[in-house]
């Protein structure tokens, strides 16, 4: 089958690939339609490895997938041959000590598309649990179902938030989670949401939506913000969705006291944390490992209007042109929210 | 001062009376602006009693209320002379066992405006503690000020239910207090709200919100529209907001396994509760008794424009007209949903 | 295999049966030693049937188990042939939507041992999945393993209460499950906790555990005593654990402002609720279905010397006098708590 | 009046001092008995100082104290004249906004015994808010009155930990506070609790308490021992009680998958926290500061006998040698974990 593979760091080529497609009775097998690029494709792509997981074998990209099931297993009840579809990309051991808690999302033999060893879905057809394949409602495109998988990273952080309704947020960081995580905690009951860069471009981006209101922190830190913003209160939940460890300087001085921290975004160097900042306030600090019973609420959303993750798109392109997708999206520009590649039918 | 008094069951006149108006070093004094008529208020004059608390002398009535801080006491940090403001009705003892656990809405020594022997605020003048006063933010006028009071019930509803971003909503009644719900659940996080009556009239008027699905229950249960719309697995959250004895009988139909019932409604006749169909499906039910620590919460989500509660509002009488307001109130009309009065500076 | 057999209504027989065995490679086969007589059991004896649930075939009674592994599946990692175990005896689909959230005991497909059709394990051998089967620690019997499953009653009761430490629980019906249900209270963090019933014979046996306090209540209202103990507060955590539908007349009385009743009780009558009572207090309501990782937690306890399920382990009967235990069981002596039978090498 | 005065850093004076008693309406005047040491009072011995807060004027020390009540405000309807009881050394302003939510141990504006410039009680009589002072139960003495205020810390941290039923906890650190936090953790529904030092003095202190498991690790991580008691999970609940920085260094390997860490020590140095090593188990961290709506809940767990503090109180000074009493904890000897001071009626 054809793929996008990454040979090595650095190297990739769209190429015949052998992949293995074992069929069991509670798998469906789908036509891939639509793959978002996502940053931690990029970074295997330009560093060949994130933290532990190292390329070493030549490795399908991509995990941000919708499509059209085309066969069915026979135990499969929830679908049909025909369904419009997007999936989670890790598939856990449901039998596992966690997948029994609820929490199938740090199991510890779960395996993810494009994470070594596993390969992604930069192909045109997948086999895939059909418990983890989520039907699309009518009016939710193909686009907006590969767009599921980074909303429902925001979803995540805004579940683990614990949102009492009408919350005041903070997200720190305008990139694409940091807007994902901002219109999640607005249509999962915030009233208002802060969100901080030093990017013009990217704030303009989140500005779009009422709701949100970006902030440029190039001249005053964030917390003078959402002081003069709440009377001097805080924030009731911070979102870190920078991973930037200079973000935890002052990072409690966003909070209000008895309010939370989420922690989204993965620091590459070693973070500092202000102890005595924290427990003066109490805070309760929240941390986010992608997602788990999140796709269904996630479509719902999106289906219902309260989010539009449209405008997000930036630019998509043809499946014979994604290198030249990879090689746009590790440029980074600033503008760019979300590449996507049409794969097999959809690419007509 | 002159007053709305209910002399007795039956009996209300606009009139002189002597209200106490003791002046803390912590209180304020509130030029009334707008008050709300609430189903309460029209209770007490139709039958003389609401359930314990029983009219026995004659008391001014009226509990939604906006106005104008025209007094501080000394103490008082947070508000200024001039500050357009809306008023918490209960005042609590601070100091009580429930207060300091951050429920002062169940101290049993809660003291409640317009709730014998307690008189409300149909008058110019007020005098309230700071604490429990707050501020308008600029965009908010004093009609939405006077309408925060019955949205802290469908808010405070909207918090017990502990809603997780997108879940399924579904609303029994579609009274002022089951649309507040509904925008509360809306705002709240909820993805979708599904809201039940047998009046086209009032469904109406709640389907004008996007997101609000009216269902009209005269031809078919509401359980099986949910069971449809929700691919048979029932609502995350239902909230009872109709006080109907008959709503309770096939409830748990509505309910997804391991979902949530919150009890808004007062039901008057005995209430038969199906406890094995609860058990089955391992529903949490909650109960809503007014709110605490929601009047901030409220005011930035209408401040915010994620609520918007104008279209509520039926008609504005002026305080010379306020028994014809009653009198309008108690012929319960279901295309009224607030109808208020204006008084003092408010009626100019 | 020789198996105790309801035939129908009434009727048991100890005889040879026909049990399908099959062995996946998830599953383990397991040498029974000895089975608790729990009261569904002795209930499908006496009526043939517990609400939907109608014996059409005849059935192989019992649920409350521990064994030996005799033969582990291919993928079986986290067991081995020799250890001595007690088993889940409900099995749910794990890749429900009710199982991917950790609610696996409110799966509708969850199938359960002795519940029709699924025979019970009263035989010398049957098969499981390893993933509801769980090593005994080695200072917990047989006997106590096959306590474990009353136990988890009481256990996802005081779960699902969320006690806080300290807390003071009220215990509505001392049968085995009100006794299950405060043990597990008590060692879930409350400081006190007072069970209340007509029979003085019952009292005596939870007397027994120091924090225990029986109320016998053919004198007095336990509503009167809780108010007494704690100051007229009320209870934080108020369990019902005795079915009974005249339980819920006062049931309020007993709870604090703010506080919690947890339904673990089936009653057979239509219960009335108070619901302006439930309302006043804002009370939360939960109640329990079965439980759901609760097991390894219950041995941990048990093995941990925190909870001594010994005492109530009332008399021991070998397996070929299993319709001799049933037809004591089903005389209900109110000294009885918990009859158990011995089968296979627990019988030599 | 006869105080322990704090002079300036190092300089201890048993010396008359001019204290303001206004004593309002909702007030008690409290006869002390007992006060405990506690590490804080001896840290501004020591320094002069704990971080913002520094010693300029004269302060008397001692915040962990119980009395007898022989005067009460008019307002007070809680106490008698001649009630035994224990005080809650901070007080909030109950009308704050943190105060309202319940979270009255975060208010910016709480007062707090011997924390300048607030003198502390170590002085015969004293005068505290009728609110925040507690009777004891007829059988908890004054000396353990006065270890409620230390307790309650522990209490705090095992109750944001929101323990389930059967949670194994690790404790780091087995100075005073990790003892307590231990105790609590226990009480509070642990099945076994694991606390850490490199004292083997310390750790058999805790060690014996039947459940608490002392583990020296000054030859093994305390990972190791967890991973093994654990079988390789990880303990649910993670307490920090020992303030150090290098604790943080592998933090994460103590915790399951899902589980919580709590941050009760406050380390002086600055701390490196792991961000991958949380996220990647999905852990939620919370701090604690102080404590609030505890003191009941201390005193009925104490009363019960459920947790016995008696063993921890080492030795008891007279009031005339309470300087020696503070040089003694000063020395911290590790076999030391409560000194405390008897004042007025109890040194007689």
């Amino acid at each position: 089958m054809q793929a996008l593979v990454l040979e090595e760091k650095g190297v990739l080529s769209l190429r015949e690939i052998d992949l293995p497609l074992e069929f069991g009775p509670d798998d469906v097998k789908i036509a891939i339609h639509t793959v978002g690029v996502c940053g931690s494709d990029v970074h295997y792509y330009t560093h060949g490895a994130i933290g532990p997981y190292v390329v070493r074998e030549p490795m399908v990209l991509g995990h941000e997938a919708a499509g059209t099931v085309i066969e069915i297993g026979s135990n499969v009840g929830n679908l049909q041959v025909g369904d419009r579809v997007c999936m989670e990309p890790g598939v856990p051991d449901l039998s596992s000590r966690a997948s029994k808690l609820g929490l199938y999302n740090v199991d510890p033999k779960v395996r993810f598309w494009a994470t070594p060893p596993m390969h992604g879905v930069l192909t045109p057809e997948v086999v895939h649990p059909a418990a983890f394949t989520y039907r699309l409602p009518e009016n939710v495109s193909f686009a907006e179902g590969a767009m599921v998988e980074p909303f429902a990273i925001g979803m995540q952080a805004a579940a683990r938030a614990r949102i009492a309704p009408g919350d005041v947020a903070a997200v720190i960081g305008c990139g694409p989670i940091g807007i994902m995580v901002a219109l999640a905690a607005l249509a999962g009951g915030c009233s208002r949401v802060f969100i901080s860069d030093f990017s013009a471009e990217k704030l303009a981006i989140a500005g779009q939506y009422p709701g949100i209101t970006p902030v440029n922190i190039s001249q005053r830190p964030f917390g003078e913000t959402i002081a003069a913003e709440t009377g001097g209160w805080g924030a009731d939940v911070v979102f870190e969705a920078s991973g930037s460890a200079r973000a935890f300087a002052d990072i409690f001085d966003l909070v209000r006291p008895g309010g939370a921290l989420v922690l989204v975004g993965l620091p590459v160097e070693a973070v500092t944390l202000d102890v005595p900042g924290a427990i003066s306030k109490e805070v309760r600090i929240e941390t986010v490992f992608r997602y788990a019973n999140i796709f269904d609420r996630a479509l719902q959303l999106i289906a219902s209007g309260k989010v539009d993750l449209k405008p997000l798109i930036t630019e998509t392109f043809r499946f014979k042109d994604s290198i030249r997708a990879f090689e746009r999206a590790a440029a980074a520009r600033p503008s760019d929210v979300k590449l996507q590649i049409l794969i097999g039918s959809g690419e007509e």
